[in-house]
């Protein structure tokens, strides 16, 4: 059998995070157990929960006092209006407030959901909110992934997103760093020879994908390694990924 | 080293695609002659534009006439109007048309940019079109290589489209057969027990973003294989992947 392009590691048997653990020391010691070796441009994939959760970014939900605004919208639509105001609080712009559905773009520039505050698989009573700085913290945990294995590798902290006009989320890059998040083909000939216009792949959100692939959202496997995916530049960080509102057409 | 829980093959050496080419037997041969055997839950993600050429989707540019419409829109942003005029006969509805960008619904129902129309790595003066129902396409080869490799499969068909929000392109699932494109963890507990509430997971577009991570845009991998992935249930089609309009908060 010739040998795959890409390959796609579960890191099994990551605890669960409390706040200020050292997920990094973790990681390298579940990979250790089960005898893998970090390589040269390996990419680390770490879904938001672990991280939100040993940032403790856990809020307890009897500690929310709602405002008039989130207790009206979440009665109308049965939601916890608790959480409601915590969305609202994370939240730079709203989106779409209708439906019962909230869409909002949050203090980092993401548009999402919800504004990536999520009651599942967190304590009963608490809510987890998004790591303050998701690139800041793929970037720390790189350098010490990096420092302790010998080798660049490439870190992204991955969230489940929505989409318009398409059905069910998919994982998404929302802290990237010693990988660049996009790979821009623009001005390389095609397999005609001419140049190509309009083509700038999001590798960053294929790379959440493919690590989402074997995430699942009950089985506690946050942590995924994807070998294999060779990039030309290790520079950037997940706001690349963020168009500008003004270059926005839907918000 | 523990072996991967997914691998993704690109398979090498696939021609350039003529009308009317038998493509699933070129896939096969190709796959045979690196010595790569099919496995039950295989996964054979095909870019859209050799489905497309096989099936004929080709147009010459010289042939169309394009409206006034078509004119006035491609002058003011410098567009090729017989390329915009393809566009709007494409389209059953028109989501965004400005600053330069026009973002249809097609017939199928997708929401993407110029309905799918390309003028790249195609021959001079033509451009390619979406097949005609990328589900049927799916069904068809998967029932072919089904029957000479006697186990069953899945096939993704598919495109890089662009999304709100975020920058650069992705690679989603436009045709879908032998896999169910949702995974609906609806109910089920999470990992501290609790039901789960609004995750439904995308997966067909995920396994479609992993094949993209290594089909290029510029090397000719139109065909990878992703072995691994496990899916419970075998039904669906990638029409199960689109909103619908009344649904949806962005048409």
């Amino acid at each position: 059998m010739p040998k795959a392009d890409i390959h796609i590691f579960a890191i099994k048997g990551i605890p669960e995070i409390q706040p200020h653990d050292d997920f990094g020391a973790i990681i390298m010691e579940c990979m250790r157990q089960v005898g893998l070796r970090a390589r040269e441009s390996d990419v680390v994939v770490i879904a938001q929960k672990i991280v939100s959760k040993a940032e403790g970014r856990i809020v307890r939900l009897d500690s929310i006092e709602p405002s008039a605004r989130a207790c009206e919208w979440a009665l109308q639509y049965r939601k916890d209006s608790r959480v409601v105001e915590l969305v609202l609080r994370e939240a730079v712009r709203i989106v779409r407030m209708e439906r019962g559905v909230l869409i909002v773009e949050t203090r980092h520039g993401f548009v999402c959901a919800n504004a990536g505050v999520d009651v599942s698989n967190t304590s009963a009573g608490t809510a987890t909110l998004l790591p303050e700085d998701p690139d800041r913290s793929a970037e720390r945990l790189r350098m010490q992934l990096t420092q302790t294995w010998g080798v660049p590798i490439g870190v992204i902290i991955s969230d489940t997103f929505g989409r318009p006009w398409r059905e069910g989320l998919v994982n998404v890059a929302i802290g990237v760093s010693g990988i660049a998040p996009l790979a821009d083909y623009r001005g390389q000939p095609d397999s005609v020879g001419r140049a190509l216009q309009a083509t700038v792949i999001a590798v960053a959100d294929e790379l959440a994908c493919a690590a989402g692939l074997v995430m699942g959202k009950t089985n506690r496997t946050p942590v995924v390694l994807v070998r294999g995916f060779s990039s030309a530049r290790r520079e950037g960080t997940g706001h690349d990924l963020l168009r500008c509102a003004d270059q926005d057409l839907f918000r």
